[in-house]
């Protein structure tokens, strides 16, 4: 079968490799009705994550059901699933506090890759979420979205404690951060400050339901959040980029007693002991644990209430994945969508 | 009136100093009943924070009110009333939303010093708290723990989430985390480990409501948690600390998806981004806002149903300031009474 693999920084071919087996009696195997090109792809793209070999890519995944192992009950051959980039038991004392990604049997869910025409899911139980029925194909790109990227937007929004009333400021204007809007809107949140300086970003900002635009960065743009809260700073800040700049533009545009909510991979990122501590701010972060919210998200996505599919603004075949690389790493395209 | 001023590390006098005065119609004028020395005074002792020139000293302060400024109206001379560290408005939006300490009004309680006879308190209707009646001569010490030692490790309880069903770990024996102890009992804790290795403050530990003693500290120290926590690190954590070693100390004994509440003050302190990430924890602290718990804490105390004084376990003569800072620094005693 066909996947991506990245071999060097910059290089990503689509091969041919062994259609994966059952190994184990909790595995399933999904046939990918389509798959996608994560912002966290980038950093191996970019060498700024070491590769050890030649690696196949991609963990964001949504398909039809093909084999199942013996154990697994709780999904069968034919339906639609959805599932997380982390499997997960759904079981243990972490997942039942909702934190599946930190889950003590955890692993990756995708460890033959996902840009791919299929793939072994292990602890398929605990990790796979089915559809009602087979979607519609304009549904698809949608379900796909709470694999991840919605998933994610989604949790940075409850770390950052969004909700009515609240002011919500969202740094990053990439799908996590433009999700991460929507999250907040749904949630419920009285107004979303998108920060981002480009304008069909903005646009889709504004289409998931930001009430104010933002382009100043850095302590510029700390400042405008302030002006925007009468001097306090938003209640609730998501972080969804993960530099040492975003960190401390996401904690300073926060109120006192506020939270901020991270989800960008955090590299290189130091945070400051005093500023912390005189900063009040509430910080949670990490993988999402997505599976805690991906019966939600595929029914809202299946009532047709939101439409987080959006974010995919580039639709390729499988087999053109390296073109989807260079668009998302030129930022061309917000979010790749590839079809296998 | 006599005060203590420190004029260099290791040197601290009792001088005389002119009487404080009301300066703005919002201020009280306070004859201190009882004072102490705090573990944040033995940052400038010890040459760790920079003094600039003679420092009167004392944030902690329990007293009669003496007099008021024109504009106040919830105390007044003769009742006996507590105070926090920071004067605070208790109107603003920070306040009302229980940050007290981050107050858009706030300044310093204590800008002549506390360890002092009187002082003036800056924003009285908003800072002082009155006791029901006059207290009892043995209620005194209880009362003045809950100004700071007491309120900040009930902030760092309540950081940590600590409440019914949890388990509790305090990394840091000093007065704050014994009183981390007494809150978390208070909460509701199921289970509370107290890190310490000195046996006095063992006892107090458990007498105050620790079920289980760790003496082992650093990676150490994490690992025993964990061996007592089914694998996975206690629910609620409180760093009283403010060194590198128990910040990550704090944050590694924690479970994906536990609250941290640190109140040590963050010297040095840098987290990584990574680790923070990975760790899955909610990090929360800072300067206690303990406007926010005073009347409840003064409640309990008056009610007789918690005991916060007995941290002090060295009572001197304000004049004997000098040898009571020499005991904390020593370690010969947990927290310094002073009697003006």
């Amino acid at each position: 079968m066909r996947v991506a693999v990245m071999s060097a920084p910059g290089e990503v071919r689509v091969e041919d490799r062994p259609e994966p087996t059952i190994l184990k009696p909790t595995d399933a195997i999904i046939r990918l009705s389509a798959t996608c090109i994560c912002g966290s792809d980038l950093w191996p793209y970019r060498g700024v994550e070491a590769l050890n070999g030649p690696r196949p890519m991609g963990h964001e995944y949504a398909g039809v059901v093909e084999e199942v192992g013996s154990a697994v009950t709780t999904v069968k051959p034919g339906q639609f699933v959805v599932g997380s980039f982390f499997a997960s038991d759904n079981t243990c004392e972490i997942c039942r506090a909702g934190y599946h990604s930190s889950c003590i049997h955890r692993e990756s869910a995708a460890p033959g890759g996902a840009q791919a025409e299929r793939m072994r899911v292990p602890l398929a139980d605990g990790t796979l979420v089915a559809t009602p029925d087979l979607p519609d194909d304009d549904l698809v790109p949608h379900l796909l979205a709470t694999s991840d990227v919605l998933g994610t937007g989604w949790f940075a929004a409850v770390a950052a404690d969004a909700g009515p009333g609240k002011t919500v400021a969202v740094v990053g204007d990439g799908a996590v951060g433009l999700l991460g809007v929507l999250a907040a809107k749904e949630l419920g949140a009285e107004r979303i400050i998108a920060m981002s300086r480009h304008e069909p970003r903005q646009r889709l900002a504004r289409e998931f339901g930001a009430t104010d635009i933002v382009t100043e960065r850095g302590a510029e743009g700390v400042a405008v959040i302030k002006d925007l809260t009468g001097g306090l700073g938003a209640h609730s800040v998501i972080e969804a980029v993960g530099t040492q700049e975003a960190m401390m533009q996401a904690i300073n545009a926060t109120r006192p007693g506020g939270h901020m909510g991270f989800v960008g991979v955090t590299h290189d990122v130091a945070l400051n002991g005093m500023e912390l501590f005189y900063s009040h701010v509430h910080v949670h972060g990490g993988p999402a644990p997505v599976r805690r919210f991906l019966p939600d998200l595929i029914n809202r996505v299946w009532q047709r209430r939101i439409q987080p599919g959006k974010v995919f603004d580039l639709e390729l075949s499988l087999d053109e994945a390296a073109e989807g690389y260079q668009a998302m790493d030129q930022r061309r395209a917000i979010k790749v969508l590839l079809r296998p």
